[in-house]
């Protein structure tokens, strides 16, 4: 019987507490599901489900752990932890890749048709926008997001640059590494859409040097995380950009006083471009754990080196 | 030396007056172009370009003519003309189809993202839209245009429904025909997308019972033309209907006081979906001439058997 602890919060385990045993069930894999409010002795656990949100932090006592589940695909906020030595594996769910894939496409072809315009009424100017072939985009970040998007952009015709830390290939993208890539791709593009991970490295990658390097007129999509971008600087740099559409925040919800809210050039979305859907993560979930009960290697490891060095 | 007769406004002239030659000795084609305003001898013109809204409506004194090379996909003011007895071809431009590919795709997605509500600042609600898979489109007509559209949508995950009068295999989409056809592709889409051409026979197709079919809540997209839709029906549809993004009307420019500017489930575009773009198009019709002179068959060739029954 693998026991299994669902480090998450209440309204987290009202998602996934009728997916999760299924998709268990559906492996042949023995289980107990159990809560924090269970207070399971940590000694007896095999597997955490984890929200790094939640009040679990030591890792310590858990002296049988096979591994932490993490439910989202950022792992920023447990990446760090020291009290942590099970291997930790992301949320890599084709629903939360098709999902970013949708908000992104969608936000770079409202950009590029000019869809904002028509919509407070801009009256009858029938110029035609020009094709997506004469409109750079730049993505930073080529992981399974980054590298999704770009491929469903480039599928649409638009000359897609992306930017990672390591060497990529993409059929159709110019990928970039290093700063000069980065100088490169952001004066290259007309819309940059952020999704690299979140980590020390990238913590306000988007700075007042950096969006300098932006054209003017240029978009800002954000759909990876709120701390990639140094807010004060954007919303100076503003004066010069085309507009920022933001899906992630410092703080969420974003604050009702913040200036994003009400600044003519920000579009907010409450963080819907990257939702984990219970249905199709718990069997991300239960696989790994099958795997890791049959001794098979665990999908989607986090390469911690970095974070703990 | 080819003679060809450029029938079409001033302004459309200077968007074709480098272009088209250039396209024309690319191929070869020893040529010399003139415009309505050269009034030349009808008897000595070889080929004529066409705007079907020019000042020439009656062919019957051009005596040589070769073929009459429309200047738009939509032939419908011209495919009825029993003075034009020389071939007429429309215009198939790469450059139109991924035009048009941009639009419907940027408009569904803007409708399946729910992005209207958030250019509002409809506040911090994270619940995401469903994926792709879970909006069903509906596209009617699958012409070249509309089987492109399909196709886009297809590869993004929606489910897709064609519909068109004659049968059609397209990968990955459900093709109906018939007036069945019609009714099952309408009641069963939340995004219903305008593509068949204008004719006598989709003159008013989204009538009042055909817009009685769409669900409650669901969205009429219209980039193909005006006529296909009973404007008076559509606003008494759209009490239940949920939005209609329209890019072509009657009148063009739409009068400044249509109920559609206003009215707030209407969305207006200024024909923009389906531009031509002169650099790519003067190739398609550089093209069908060369074809034309070396006696080869024309591209585009419109079957007017139905406009003329």
């Amino acid at each position: 019987m693998t026991r299994i602890l669902f480090a998450a919060s209440p309204e987290r385990w009202s998602d996934y507490r009728d997916v999760l045993p299924a998709a268990l069930e559906a492996r042949g894999v023995a289980h107990e599901i159990l809560t924090l409010a269970d207070a399971p002795d940590p000694a007896s656990v095999d597997w955490v489900v984890y929200a790094p949100s939640s009040a679990l932090q030591d890792f310590t006592p858990y002296t049988r752990l096979k591994g932490v589940l993490n439910l989202w695909a950022g792992v920023e906020d447990v990446e760090g932890n020291r009290s942590l030595t099970a291997p930790l594996a992301r949320m890599v769910d084709d629903a939360l890749t098709q999902g970013m894939v949708e908000w992104v496409t969608g936000h770079v072809l409202r950009h590029h048709l000019g869809i904002d315009a028509h919509l407070r009424g801009a009256g009858w100017d029938p110029t035609p926008p020009p094709l997506a072939a004469d409109r750079p985009v730049a993505i930073l970040g080529l992981g399974v997001l980054g590298a999704a998007c770009a491929r469903a952009l480039a599928g649409l015709g638009f000359p897609v640059t992306g930017w990672s830390r390591g060497p990529k290939e993409i059929e159709g993208v110019t990928a970039l590494t290093g700063a000069n890539g980065l100088r490169r791709a952001l004066s290259g593009a007309e819309i940059v859409v952020l999704l690299v991970p979140h980590a020390r490295a990238t913590e306000n990658l988007m700075d007042a040097e950096r969006l300098g390097w932006m054209r003017d007129g240029a978009v800002l999509l954000n759909p990876g995380r709120g701390a990639l971008i140094d807010d004060e600087a954007l919303l100076a740099a503003l004066d010069r950009l085309g507009h920022a559409t933001l899906d992630t925040f410092r703080q969420e919800p974003l604050p009702e006083d913040h200036p994003f809210w009400a600044h003519p050039k920000v579009t907010v979305t409450p963080h819907i471009a990257s939702a984990t859907r219970p249905a199709s993560a718990a069997h991300v979930i239960a696989e790994n754990i099958r795997r890791g009960e049959a001794g098979e290697p665990l999908l989607h490891l986090v390469d911690r080196r970095e974070a703990l060095a």
